[in-house]
């Protein structure tokens, strides 16, 4: 695939001279990217070249082109998006939610600043609509140049670009949606999106921003037999005491070494069985997924034994009375995921 | 949990003279486990301590105490099972295949020599014999030795332990099971598991020793979006050359760092659905699983559009014909697993 | 050589079922030990085992098997003493300061729990009496243990071992030292020896303690052409400070990955020349040395034009004014090498 | 300094945007540059980027951005030189061969394609003609483009660039020269640089080709108390065969990890004290040297006891006949360092 490309004249470091001789061995593994997926285990990839490091006002950025995974976006230290497998995340992050939509015409994504989430969005014939509110206008630059893959979504018409803190724009404007997706940072006490997962959050800002049989989508974070206890389990909780229906689903990615999560909610029923799903995406979608049809779908929300079991059991909610969450403290904001 | 534990009066590592003191964060990061999961792809464990290293006569065996995964078995430089997962592999291993049978007595399990699938066979009631048959001696009396979470399943007078090429054996014997289990090393050409994973070997070796509703089961390999190409959808359409019936399932093992793929083969029809599934468990099994029931298996059977595709498409069968395996060389055979 | 060595019946990791097999490549190289030298920069030796891990009141402590430097002692994760080059360390410590005083009967070692600074002390015919004060009575039992180099040492009659502050212990005492060896950690600013390295302390509590002729030297940090204004050119200018003659000397420990430094301080003049050297050597210290002698001590402290520039400019001064030392505070007190 | 630099346009990877702002924590160390020192033993530099990748007819290259020692030029997977300190290595290998001639006017250099031993040789007042003879012409013209601290060198009318195996090259010219320069790979029986070290080249090839007083030095591998025996006592001891008068010399060189050999041999006696050498220096060196002074030397030429003894007792010598060299196998030519 090429789905995260390299546009511009800089050399892909294989070039030399032109004379495309092959690489030798030694040389092919002596360059490595390092990632702390937690304190003792560490995710290593082999890289061709940094293709830039970089510092905006809230983050630092790097694109580095792997050997594994092919171009990564990292992002404070983290793989946000790899250009092999990023399809995975993305089409699970925005298609069952559309398509669990009656029509959907208007869509907000919170964070996003990537644009594979607006990529996919696009591609939707019942689109009309989509705001994408990111805090950093330096990433979503840096992606526009870089990231080849989303170019024709950053020009589309339909795509409404907007640099602000998301909760600021959701509260300011009055119109509805009938999407609203969460592409944010995971809900870290005193993170710079912890706010953007409270129940508080949801109820008053995001809730009397959906259309009817409106549908909210979010992020959930890893969500493996292990790691779903970190975010994911407590999204689902907070999420189940604000909307009638929650669907919790998740899918394994291979570049961030877990499962990943992601949460669907509304007030109004999810009824598609895997063959409706599959006949809606035929009808709306352009082009074929990848990763996702109607039995994928069914199978990522059906969770294992022992992650049901944690998500029926949770107790926890994100409010803002138990976070360390300092308002107003703008440079704490940093909209990127993971 | 406590499924692999270590048993003899080695210390841990951690009580030094007994005074409890915490261990500081330098040195709690200084020792490493690295496992190449492939050429440009490196994952590594934080380690408490080797707590044995040493060579048998097919192959080489590590036991290691890791930070995140708890005790691991290292075979030949590769992970083979981690004591805080290694129930979501032999949970999926037996369960699936013993309770599609609608009697499983007898068992026979070719590798296996860790215990823990006949650990996890011998909670079925129905079960009055399992032959497990492994060629390295040593690693069943390492095994034998150090994981005393299977130290009830190694005393069981039900399990006849068997030192033999698990091929020899089968052809030596006249009996037949209703389930047989192939927990292998992978069958790379020319690697020592290969001929237990051709046509050949399942339509004249294992087959016949099966009984009425027999069911074969065998671990296949990575599943994951990409790694599923590996072996895991020839292993599914060499099965489907000899049985009317083949499921393929998979699931995500932490410490493997990827989704790991099973397939089940039998000439009746696999026909529970997911009650009657945990209905059977219920009646059959002693003790309650930890990962696996029946909405698990239904989710763990539907697999994503990108592997379902590959593997209805997949045309490469294992044979003895394409294969480089030198027949006789009984210093190639390593009954591992991965 | 059979310098440090594991003493009790702990098999070495390669023993397993005593069988003899060779262990294969991909097992080697699994387990490694990593150093960070600084922030930017690793060390990593691959281990065949981790023999001890603990924590006495004061520090960590880890006794590591492995491949390229033999046993190794890592104290609050960094490498103290290597077996296959600890002789470097040692030799240099102990040897030019005992062979440049006439007639060294007495000796005080601040730190020096593992013993080898004792070791080479004790092969000086002249010595009487050997006290070494280390804070610290856990790390020396567990050296006591384990390191069986040095355990003829422990065991001789002219060796006194005091579990005390250096500092505190000095000032208690009134009689007086030929030579008075620092075998501590380096002097970091608030952290456990600081005040070890101070003016005050070499003019008001050493100076008092050594008998005429006598002779200070103190291991003194990384002293390669950068890393020697770390500690070694501000240890070098504060004893100048004190004393009427100061010798600076250096040389590679390939464990360390840098070369190392040291000084000798006393206000008699340091006249020996390499062949004097070797002579007093052949009198006076029972075996050979290894690493030193007269031309090796020339070369030691003939330093390179980069290193004797930044000494002889180097205007810091180490005073207890200028630290941010905590008086009192006990359990800050670290008596470890670097 | 600045000796290696990076000259074209290409951003250094810390000017996103122009912004100054600083790179955090997590970032500065995610991606690193590995090199296996030996097979248990690796050292480890947090890299800033990937400034050149490519491969020449001869060998891999790139040119990386190190966090601890600047740019560093790699070549077949080996660091050959650093910014942050190869003045070390070339001051070494250029300055006292040229100080011990009476009158050096015309110099050799066998390899040497990274410019820096020309630019060392250039800095002499005496000298008269340089001619450089390296294999790789790509390598050279790559050192052209990137390294601008040599830029001036290889613009000095004195300097004649040819490409050519060094051997062939000698035995083709017919004129004689003051000081001959060997700036190659290690003499790895079989490697490509093997037959430039035997006693033969030096008896029949290089001797024949000097002046008057003439001198031949050459790199001579790891010098370190335990990998001198790798081949710096063996280069040594095959020298002593050839010339009457040979110096052995080291110095650590950071970037390495490790201690560097030189060997410098002539029929001509090396006489120049400390004094006598610094004068020379003065009188004939433009510019004043970083590392390299009279004093230096002299402690550089006193090995240590363990290397002394070493090289004494040295009786291995490179010949033709015991080593695998193939002759006229062109493309096995590896004119490199290390």
């Amino acid at each position: 695939m090429g789905d995260i490309s390299f546009s511009n004249g800089i050399s892909n470091g294989n070039g030399f001279h032109g004379n495309g001789h092959s690489v030798g061995g030694a040389q092919r593994k002596s360059c490595w990217y390092e990632e702390e997926i937690e304190e003792n285990l560490r995710w290593c990839f082999a890289l061709n070249s940094i293709l830039h490091t970089g510092a905006t006002q809230f983050q630092d950025i790097q694109l580095l082109d792997t050997k594994p995974f092919g171009k990564a976006l990292v992002i404070d230290g983290k793989l946000q998006s790899a250009e092999i497998d990023e399809f995975i995340y993305h089409e699970s992050l925005v298609h069952p939610a559309l398509l669990h939509n009656p029509n959907p015409k208007s869509i907000f994504i919170m964070g996003g600043g990537e644009g594979s989430t607006a990529r996919e969005l696009l591609r939707h014939n019942t689109v009309e609509k989509v705001v994408m509110c990111d805090i950093d206008e330096e990433v979503v630059d840096f992606c526009k140049s870089y990231l080849v893959v989303n170019s024709e979504a950053f020009c589309d018409p339909r795509l409404e670009l907007i640099i602000n803190d998301a909760r600021a724009e959701l509260e300011r404007r009055e119109e509805c949606y009938d999407v609203i997706i969460g592409d944010l940072a995971d809900p870290i006490e005193g993170g710079p999106c912890y706010q953007l997962y409270t129940k508080s959050f949801y109820e008053f800002t995001v809730k009397p921003r959906l259309n009817q049989d409106g549908v909210f989508v979010t992020q959930a974070g890893p969500a493996g037999v292990f790691s779903h206890t970190e975010v994911f389990s407590c999204i689902y909780n907070t999420l189940r005491q604000v909307f009638k229906y929650v669907v919790a689903y998740s899918a394994h990615i291979p570049s961030y070494a877990d499962i990943w999560g992601w949460v669907m909610a509304s007030d109004s029923p999810f009824l598609l069985n895997a063959d409706e799903m599959d006949l809606r995406m035929k009808q709306r979608i352009k082009g074929e997924n990848r990763f996702l049809d109607g039995k994928t779908f069914t199978s990522a929300s059906t969770l294992s034994k022992a992650v049901r079991k944690s998500l029926d059991t949770e107790t926890h909610v994100y409010t803002e009375g138990n976070a360390r969450f300092i308002y107003g403290h703008g440079t704490a904001y940093k909209h990127n995921k993971a």
